[in-house]
């Protein structure tokens, strides 16, 4: 069980450099069991653990956050018995190391395959950070990339087209 | 972790005679986390446990449960960062056997002081089941009697006044 005050900021981002200091990737699926005005509880399948979070609506870029972990049993009958708004999300989390800082960049599949969004935890507003060549745009502040807006808007219904990667054209 | 089809009828009670016929007495308090038109997500202190619960709405007497136990903290957090509906509801259970069935009698506390509900749960909606003489009213379709309704809608805002048990005046 974790309860803190939760301070992320978050990015698209601008090439696939990152993928060259990737320290750990696991498979993360996730679902808004209840979206209120309030706050949004989540739950989730990360690799082989499974958590519950409940998360009050932001105030600027600091939001209440608790966490429990729960059997992944729970997780897999919520999903199963369709008990959650929207669609699940599913996402591939990568870790990846950069000057002492972590950046956590979720690359999205299934209705939002195409987006990639680069986060940090920070300890305060205030806190400096580095910028890695890669990082793009900050869009900590445009609710349409928090996973919540996600499992009811999907990317491919608002997300700019995709562009293959590298231009190739009928290759694997 | 439970997951299963639960099937409860619940009554008003007509006298007090079930205190003589008591096998157990816990403490309850639990709030609503989130009540949307698909469901509600529960959070409950029971005695020394602790659970999470997401219900889905009731289609007649019959409505999908899944529950887990998580950690005491965890609810006392959500409750301490305020991040529910409503108000925490307050209650003693007390189980009270009868003719191989056991009825769940809720005595409420706080803002829905006055209000005792009994329930029974069933296999089935076809189920047989013994009426004790205290039984009452059957109020399991009357949705003002459902605990998330009353965490919105407190008892002493719409339930009848009260008479002082026994007539007594100034006793203790």
């Amino acid at each position: 069980m974790s309860g803190n005050v939760e301070i992320e900021r978050k990015f698209l981002v601008a090439s696939s450099d990152w993928r060259d200091e990737v320290s750990q990737a696991d498979p993360i699926r996730q679902a808004y069991v209840a979206v209120t005005d309030k706050l949004n509880v989540r739950v989730r399948r990360y690799g082989p653990d499974a958590f519950l979070t409940v998360k009050g609506k932001a105030v600027g870029i600091t939001r209440k956050e608790i966490e429990t972990a729960v059997p992944v049993e729970f997780v897999e009958a919520v999903l199963a018995e369709g008990l959650f708004q929207g669609q699940p999300v599913e996402k591939t989390r990568y870790l990846v190391p950069h000057k002492g800082f972590t950046f956590e960049i979720d690359v999205f599949e299934g209705a939002n395959a195409g987006l990639v969004v680069a986060e940090i935890e920070l300890e305060s507003e205030e806190s400096d950070f580095p910028r890695p060549p890669w990082l793009g745009e900050e869009v900590t502040a445009d609710h349409r990339y928090s996973n919540s807006y996600l499992a009811q808007h999907s990317w491919s219904e608002w997300g700019p087209p995709v562009e293959p990667p590298g231009g190739q054209v009928g290759g694997q």
